[in-house]
């Protein structure tokens, strides 16, 4: 299902969310790589290890910018790139990417967040504190997990 | 792209979660249903006012049993039907469940959550802990959000 706030199913705070963003999981994977790869070119996205297919990855920067997740700007030197960054609304995005973290750490052996335990640690401690420190790294063009890698 | 821990695309932490369970929209209503409504049967959660398809939503719980996020049991009473509970695997999303709900509390200015807001309240303030406790109540078959209500 394609994200859409257009003839929504229903406003359960969860349909809500799968309907908007979350329940395209490419549209989840383009957070990740903005969030914590400080990705924000369609180049950049297209060299994602699960393999973005080109059209999907097009329609889905279309979409979350039309659904105010993200917001386009033109390259500062490339004029025939553009820049996609999270808006506020996608910012606050932020505490479920770090959930569905800590559920993937505990869950997956082989997880990579098993790279960032101190980042597994702050968020369990307390995942809205370090959500808003993650948001403000994400608006200056950080990469948060870089801070953390062992 | 239907959940599965075959062929795993990456072991990054998102993506897991994605392909495990939460990138596929049907699978997270399934989860919604058992956790805020105490469904548990095919028949109720068919009757979810987004509309499942009936072969989606077979294929989606035979799916979720498969990767240990469901647990199938035969009904105490009725031995055509099927009784499906969350593992503790599963009970463990409650947390991003809940993350979703705060982002569409926020986001969209018909939620539904607006109607539970000492229950946003509590996951605001503590989502580790409200989450142990919706977990200890969805394992007893009761459904959280009726406490809260207004």
């Amino acid at each position: 299902m394609k994200p859409s706030t257009k003839g929504l199913r229903s406003h359960c705070p969860v349909n809500f969310a799968l309907e908007a963003v979350l329940g395209d999981r490419w549209s989840v994977l383009i957070l990740r790589d903005i969030v914590f790869r400080a990705k924000r070119t369609y180049g950049e996205f297209l060299k994602s290890e699960e393999g973005f297919a080109t059209n999907i990855l097009a329609s889905r920067l279309v979409q979350l910018v039309e659904s105010g997740i993200l917001r386009r700007d033109p390259h500062e030197t490339d004029g025939r790139k553009d820049v996609y960054s999270l808006t506020e609304k996608g910012l606050d995005l932020i505490p479920v990417l770090f959930e569905m973290m800590l559920w993937s750490h505990k869950h997956d052996p082989d997880s990579l967040a098993k790279r960032i335990e101190p980042l597994v640690e702050l968020i369990r401690a307390d995942n809205r504190a370090i959500s808003e420190r993650t948001k403000q790294q994400v608006r200056e063009g950080d990469a948060i997990v870089r801070h953390y890698l062992s």
